[in-house]
């Protein structure tokens, strides 16, 4: 039987942080990467990450941080990135060590900016780690809610089944339900893909369509998605499993969602500058967008929702403009 | 070509105003057959429906009102059924007049009680009405936006696609976009079937379940639904097809859900009769449980959300441990 061995979280969000929750729990031993030692030393005086979910109290004594990324790697067997996905690429730049015979778990819901390939693609690829140990961690989680251990399923993919299992039995508890997938990449790009629904889901509240007008583009996302996994990666799979369909679902429809909400003012008239300042930070649906664009353009997935989000954000279209076309598409 | 004729609309609550509504803009007549001769009375003294919809103004000129169901099936030669599926065969035992040769749409999204058919098969088995001459309307619809003209998509089942589309181009306006479908029956039981699982879903949100919960039980519900029709009704279907799934997340996401409402009184914990007391009505899916439940009885369909549903509404057995039986099963 496959062990995950000594596991590392790589990030310190909120989803890293809901992570390292859930597996502390189950070790008591974890590492942890965070690229600020300030915000490490207030963690340690605080016993919670001083930025994300404040509320998760960590036994401190039970964590092993530190700023370097290459001391993380090395001490680690198993490493879960859990980085936003447009810093993946500085954080990896610091490597030093060889990091192809590592177990690596990316919970990355991104693309990598300018080589638009999903993680489990980079770090094959770049980092010559071999597929098998590669696995991602999906479905629908609000960090939040796992940080209130509400009810939640994660489903974890991974080509070697046995690898999936044992980060399973990792996760799993009394709030966590766990299933393995073979489809990593179907997993990855349906993350990704998620945000830039979420954000056309935004734009058309912030038009004032309604609810009823709501579900048939999430209904039309769905099979847009599906469409395009069918073509990038075309394997079985049932697309309203909750890893796919779930994971939209609780994008688009919350209104904690910060692509939905950025979504929003774009629909109301706020240039996408405007909205970034606003928000204080950049939707990772933005970069989202952009890439799956550039990869479509090799694809040629009919992909009229994606193209119409693409060209209110980067061609500055009107929103008014390019939802009234995108209603007429739809079924 | 198929001319739908004279169309009455037979019913007088929320979805049948909506319905009129957007009828009489294109035709500039209607019939209308409301029971009581007061609220009749009323409709044409305020110019709008005195209990549904009250903002929707109406030219009563251009509505022909009758209390009197034989007056108006006489006269008409579509009859646009829309009142509660308990009430149907009530209204219907008044006929005295032959309905074999009119063109039925039924709006009603109930199953006949007792009877344990959907309103297409009633009026074919009972009535003699060709099925040919059998409509029915589906699609995301809250009536309280298609009465401020939100973009709404209706469809149109019907196993003539002639007819089908001649509705259509009565429906189809600058808020209402259309198209049509064969699947009569599958349109039918799903918008029974999405009155139970919004009910699933207000007791889950009753019990305090979150978003992430939320979309995984949607998720599941979807594939029932899917695993019911393909069983009831074996035809190629797409379930992420706005009618389908699109009903279903309408209902399900809605706080204005009568159903989820229900659903939600039930998950805190009161009993069906206070909830209902509470509600002054009794959502609709209610009853559609109850017959669902009897159907598959026959048919032996895995549905498992329809089960712990028909358990807690109908056998009193507790939501939590329901809903703990549930949360094992899904994927």
């Amino acid at each position: 039987m496959f062990n995950c061995g000594k596991i590392a979280i790589i990030g310190g969000g909120s989803w890293a942080t809901a992570i390292a929750k859930i597996v502390v729990e189950k070790t008591h031993h974890i590492g942890w990467y965070i690229r600020r030692d300030d915000r490490i030393d207030e963690f340690r005086r605080l016993g919670h990450n001083p930025s994300y979910l404040m509320g998760v109290r960590f036994n401190v004594d039970e964590i092993c941080f530190s700023s370097d990324i290459n001391e993380i790697v090395e001490k680690y067997d198993t490493l879960v990135f859990v980085t936003p996905s447009p810093y993946l690429k500085n954080h990896l730049k610091k490597l030093k060590t060889n990091i192809s015979n590592k177990f690596i778990v990316t919970a990355i819901k991104g693309i990598v900016p300018d080589e638009n390939l999903v993680c489990s693609e980079y770090f094959h690829n770049v980092f010559d780690v071999p597929e098998e140990n590669i696995a991602c961690l999906g479905g629908p989680s609000h960090a939040e809610e796992v940080a209130l251990e509400r009810l939640s399923y994660l489903t974890v993919g991974c080509c070697d089944e046995e690898k999936a299992q044992a980060f399973t039995d990792i996760l799993v508890n009394d709030y966590i339900k766990t299933k393995t997938s073979l489809d990593v990449v179907g997993i990855e790009y349906a993350s990704v893909l998620k945000n830039v629904y979420a954000i056309a889901s935004g734009i058309c509240s912030g038009l004032k369509f309604g609810d009823n007008f709501q579900s048939v583009l999430i209904s039309n996302a769905v099979q847009e998605m599906s469409r395009f996994l069918t073509a990038v990666h075309p394997i079985e799979r049932c697309v309203y499993d909750s890893v796919y369909l779930g994971d939209l679902l609780v994008t688009a429809y919350s209104n904690f969602s910060r692509n939905r909400t950025f979504g929003t003012m774009i629909g109301k008239g706020y240039s996408v500058k405007s909205a970034q300042i606003e928000m204080e930070m950049i939707a990772e649906g933005y970069f989202g967008t952009k890439c799956m664009k550039e990869i479509n353009r090799h694809m040629h997935v009919n992909m009229p929702i994606l193209d119409a989000v693409y060209n209110i954000l980067y061609e500055r279209i009107s929103p008014q403009i390019e939802i009234k076309l995108l209603t007429d598409s739809f079924r």
